[in-house]
């Protein structure tokens, strides 16, 4: 279903100011995706899309991608209804990164998250920065707050 | 100068939930950063780090990465005066991606972007998305205003 949709594109300028979409998968046939929630801004996970998950997300609406640990595409919150609904979806100047925006689903309890240990996004972890790093090793400090219970939405 | 400040950690609960900073560089020894510009939540640019350039940007605050397409070292706004000061520094669930929070410098006609192309960030075009893209080939539209001629400040 993604015959004819993208494109390849050679020519530097036309990949970074022209309006052919070229996405660049790479040797594994995928492309980053950074999703970021649409209304708050907060950068919710980094995921990768082979050129199928692109073409579905593209044409529903809906994020699609492929999983590198299980080999297999993925629809996003199929299981545990924390869907993401495209806002919008952009490429980086050199079409191997993609941005998309959307609006995250809730679970049964009401939580609206992104990330499967139960936090809103992947990143509630801060890492030392200069002088709190100098000596190693380097720590990590939990910054958000959980909101959900990864045992009630995916089981044990 | 990265010796013993990152660990490895095999243990995917402690990997997920522990304050201990274990890095999964992929098997080009490199991770990616998504950054972030601090004030106003703009996506600037996906980049890549190995241990040495994430070290020196935890050490510095100063982003550091790798350059993919030169195989070198990049300090980040050495050549444009375009660099990142790190305001805050995350890892994900799973440890094999970063989200970077920057202030961003300027050129020396005052411009403050972190695209070479002359955009504030790399995503200044948006896909087209549903109904616009049912037919092929998919287009893209750009969005954002160029802040700089890149011909001013990286030369020819």
């Amino acid at each position: 279903m993604s015959e004819g949709l993208f494109s390849v594109c050679d020519d530097r300028k036309e990949l970074e100011e022209g309006d052919v979409c070229a996405p660049r998968f790479d040797a594994n046939g995928l492309i980053t995706c950074v999703v970021q929630d649409a209304k708050s801004g907060l950068v919710l996970m980094v995921a990768y899309m082979n050129q199928e998950a692109l073409a579905l997300t593209i044409q529903t609406r809906r994020a699609h991608y492929w999983s590198r640990s299980r080999g297999k595409l993925w629809i996003k919150g199929e299981s545990s209804g924390l869907t993401q609904a495209v806002v919008e979806l952009r490429t980086d100047c050199d079409q191997d990164c993609l941005l998309m925006k959307v609006e995250v689903g809730s679970t049964q309890s009401g939580a609206t998250a992104s990330c499967h240990v139960g936090y809103p996004g992947c990143f509630y972890r801060q890492i030392a920065l200069g002088s709190d790093a100098k000596q190693g090793p380097v720590k990590l400090k939990t910054v958000e707050e959980r909101v959900f219970d990864p045992k009630e939405v995916y089981g044990s």
